[in-house]
């Protein structure tokens, strides 16, 4: 099923595109880490700037730079600039914009924003060079994903991340740029295998909801999957970190709202994410793992493995099986996955 | 059903209880704004620790900062502490801490790594003086809440809120402690008048998920909202900021999930708050109000009023009526409010 699929769908082709896309992006970005820590080389910590699934990846790209470039970072509050107006010291901060189209005006304004209150800008989009978001910016990474038709954002998403994971190593990151270098390959030993997503669809299909959790830098590809859900198969899907879960929300999760639970193979945060598989099925409830390798797979109701990374560069991985289900599911639900309702390609907020 | 209910749900009881919870917290902290202004001197920027309800304390806090006090402001990611064991430099941030209880290991570990790395501390708690997270910060602002029963936070939540408005004026935002002080009056006027909760909590009755939304500092009270929904009632609650609806999730949105909206009478935030009303209704879903005065009545399916209160306030009112629609939909689903399955009032994550 997700070798070639049966299906024709452009969500379906541009995530089989993946790993192409992220060799060239990697290419074209890793040459350039030296421009990234020069605009940085005065600052201390990184806002990030983004909607939608971008936010997802400054998810990632905020764990990637506390859990490994020793740098403070989070993420903006577009409104504080758009909405209320107002100003904030920025000084020592590298504000990094993200957009796919890189045409969205709230985070173009945000942006520039910053850069009136202090900040240097790097700007990471798809949209190439010409801009408005590239142009504002003092560096702009563009990402080499070429089109994106289906509205559910997948190959940009991964292409997003990875150029995070050489903002990473242009901030000094101690990380190897060749585990970066082999990631799309792993994706490609995946997407060539035979992941049986039938199982989890035919279950999927029959709740209204459901929970996706990850900790740490695997959050991001849970919030993401949680996204993906919502926007092509309208299920009430609720990210949740690990810990956010078990502060409350866990009482949602029953035999009607299974949890989908995703963690890198090894890694700090494996032992909590099996765990919190555990408690979900002892409440009777299905947990389906992505990722974790056999701890996690042995602690679900079903599992789907995830591409053979290190943990700093798992979620690029992670998602890709979601990206899988959640293009099924949506077909299987009688849904065009290319084309949810009530969306556009790019989205305009004030 | 609002003014005294047929119900002597603790919870129910403890949200009667917030002006006078209120009232004694903002007595108690506004004369130690000072403590807080020494504290904070030498600090550029402000970082939260936070989980769940207290986790949107901080979100609240998130954005009055930046909104007013002109300092970025941030929401910590604890496992880079307590789980990626990371050093990040926090030289010139003031890090705060919110707990409850005051006993959550994982908030305190977090508060005594920040100040490891640089942060001056801050401890904003209901559990007094004595507790491990008060002892391990600098200052400890002790709210006033009394002893919280029912699992599901709601007067230790306002105070919350207080003790950060305390906070914004401490780090001299342009606002007026007046109009604090004037708090705990408006919410009494709301609890006295008399809410029809049955309409609306009928209605949600019969659906399985809604989406809770708000913009800016109202955004905190639509997160708050959704936890209570998702804690009290199970119902799959997505609690979405305006903008980050519109980027994919408004597909949810549908007959059998409507959207509560949640907005200050008036402010920067109205007006973006019920366009997304009126593409609520007009995509055919049911939007429910909540606060944002005539102009969000007249957008919405059916509406609640909040407190009066100016826009920096209006969340402490705003989530008031919230709280009283999830004390009713649960009574009204058989639930015991006070008890949530899966929960217990202090919550241990690593």
């Amino acid at each position: 099923m997700a070798g070639n699929g049966g299906s024709s769908s452009l969500m379906r082709q541009e995530i089989a595109q993946q790993p192409g896309v992220l060799r060239a992006t990697i290419d074209s970005l890793l040459p350039r880490a030296g421009e990234v820590s020069g605009l940085a080389a005065d600052t201390r910590q990184v806002l990030f700037i983004a909607r939608g699934t971008s936010d997802n990846a400054a998810v990632y790209g905020s764990y990637l730079m506390q859990a490994y470039a020793g740098r403070l970072a989070s993420l903006a509050s577009p409104s504080i600039a758009t909405t209320y107006k107002s100003r904030v010291d920025l000084n020592g901060v590298l504000a990094v914009a993200l957009s796919q189209s890189g045409r969205t005006e709230e985070i173009v304004e945000t942006l520039q924003w910053a850069a009136d209150c202090g900040a240097r800008t790097l700007a990471i989009t798809n949209g190439g060079v010409d801009t408005p978001l590239a142009q504002a910016a003092e560096v702009a990474f563009v990402t080499e994903a070429g089109p994106e038709r289906a509205v559910p954002a997948t190959k940009t998403f991964t292409a997003e991340l990875a150029a995070l994971a050489v903002l990473a190593l242009a901030l000094d990151a101690p990380l190897d740029p060749g585990e970066l270098r082999a990631t799309p390959e792993a994706i490609e030993e995946l997407l060539a295998g035979d992941l049986d997503l039938t199982p989890i669809v035919v279950e999927l299909a029959k709740v209204p909801g459901v929970v996706v959790s990850g900790r740490g830098l695997a959050y991001a590809a849970a919030l993401e999957l949680a996204l993906k859900l919502k926007e092509a198969c309208y299920l009430h899907a609720m990210g949740l970190s690990y810990a956010d879960l078990l502060h409350g929300p866990i009482a949602v999760v029953d035999a009607d709202t299974p949890a989908i639970v995703m963690a890198a193979d090894y890694g700090p945060t494996l032992a909590g994410t099996v765990e919190l598989a555990k408690r979900v099925t002892g409440a009777g409830a299905r947990a389906y793992g992505i990722g974790g390798g056999a701890a996690l797979a042995a602690a679900c109701s079903r599992s789907l493995p995830a591409p053979a990374l290190p943990e700093w560069l798992a979620p690029i991985g992670l998602i890709v099986p979601g990206q899988l289900l959640t293009e099924a599911l949506a077909r299987h639900l009688g849904l065009d996955p290319d084309k949810p309702r009530g969306l556009s390609k790019v989205t305009q907020t004030d």
